[in-house]
């Protein structure tokens, strides 16, 4: 399919930092912490909003950030994506009506992956009877998966303070990212996913983050039916895995997890 | 002082409730989870926000959240609040002019407690030169605190998947909070200090979450000179940690902690 022409006027950001701090005794030790900046998106010409990111794939957040949010609905009509870290901004060109944005940015709903981030009104209308495909999910697949996983979250090993978020299919960890936000992870991935047409049916998704609301909805965006994660549910994001009918295991640590929803479509091979 | 009209239609909801999961054998567990419910926010009837939230003291939550956001500046001016959970609705009236809110709405921030939290562009504004009272900090109330902490934290004990927050005075837990969103926790506590009156200067505020840079423009807002977390710090909240003159504790447990920022100002009268 056709990409769209991505410009970055400068190198990708530091992704750490190394900082002097003090311990309990006193004593000054050297310690890694994760960056975080400021990218303001415009989308034709219009400020829509500032993420606060590490930077790693400026270019996946924007557009999955874009997608995810209902303002932009197809790849191809994305023609530029400018990314400047000299003055933080990301600019993205489409030859898509955007007439519709002043509307829906009106509209917010402020979701609790942090208490606080964004969804606009547009969004749980288009989920409105979604199901993700249904297929069989095997327990040494989710430990296949868990094993594979532990080679990533770099920064997390050395900085703390980010979550990681993972597309798997199989025994593969297909693309791993990093943020200071659980969103621009998982908004990084349908990024990447959106761009190279990527269908989610046969995919894993996993986050080190809880698994509230807006977590869900996004994982559902993305047509992906099995969502694991180290961390618990909410109440929220366990009713909408159960209306979009995904299959989600929490918990998931090691040999160790637990079946919120579609325990009836997991084959429990290791068992016993 | 004046308090303003506190009206609840109905009582406060569940903070939990219970679910079958099932493990890793396939046998079937019962567990609780966080609950997790939408509270639309009107200011002198013009809806401002949806918060995603636990729930547990909505009327503080509201108020925290307008005057964190900068929409409410005098506590005596709010006349009502009025909290409906079965329309999940919260509807503040106060006597002062709220005509700038279409301004403030126009111009958002998305933060990166959760990658994606909101905070409005009046926000970093007000808080130009601002810098928190400069006091001493003991090694030994780092100590006591985070031992008067681990008797609260019941719905993480319960169900996980909620930070904490707290207001700390000396070795006294003055008021805890948690809610599926960090941003919202400290939303509360900030609400409950403002009507109360009560000064930041002899606190200090715990979070379990990360310090990312909107959790420390909450704090400065509140007035605390130390911020003191189990989790990491981000760059960015680093540097406004530093600009407000705020003595950063984190990575705290137990008997460990890491100084980020405010070294100079700590009596490590423990040590040795």
């Amino acid at each position: 399919m056709a990409k769209p022409t991505i410009i970055k006027t400068t190198e990708n950001p530091f992704q750490t930092i190394e900082v002097d701090v003090f311990d309990e005794y006193g004593e000054r030790l050297t310690k890694q912490i994760a960056c975080e900046r400021p990218l303001t998106v415009m989308l034709n010409w219009k400020e829509i909003v500032t993420l606060m990111t590490l930077g790693s794939r400026p270019d996946a957040l924007v557009l999955g950030y874009l997608k995810n949010q209902g303002f932009l609905s197809d790849p191809e009509a994305v023609e530029s994506l400018i990314i400047d870290w000299e003055t933080n901004s990301a600019a993205v060109v489409t030859n898509e009506n955007t007439d519709h944005l002043d509307e829906a940015l009106k509209k917010k709903t402020v979701t609790s992956g942090c208490g606080q981030g964004t969804m606009y009104g547009n969004v749980m209308k288009q989920l409105e009877n979604y199901q993700v495909p249904q297929i069989e999910l095997k327990q040494s697949q989710v430990y296949s998966s868990l094993e594979a996983l532990t080679h990533f979250n770099d920064t997390y090993k050395k900085a703390g303070a980010v979550h990681g978020c993972a597309i798997c299919r199989n025994n593969e960890v297909l693309s791993f990212v990093e943020d200071v936000g659980r969103h621009n992870a998982v908004d990084t991935l349908a990024g990447e996913m959106w761009l190279n047409g990527d269908s989610g049916a046969d995919k894993i998704f996993y986050t080190t983050g809880r698994l509230t609301s807006e977590m869900v909805i996004k994982v559902a965006q993305m047509g992906i039916p099995v969502l694991l994660s180290r961390s618990g549910v909410t109440q929220m994001g366990l009713d909408l895995a159960k209306q979009f009918g995904i299959t989600t295991v929490a918990r998931a640590k090691g040999l160790r997890f637990q079946v919120f929803t579609g325990a009836d479509k997991i084959n429990f091979d290791v068992k016993g």
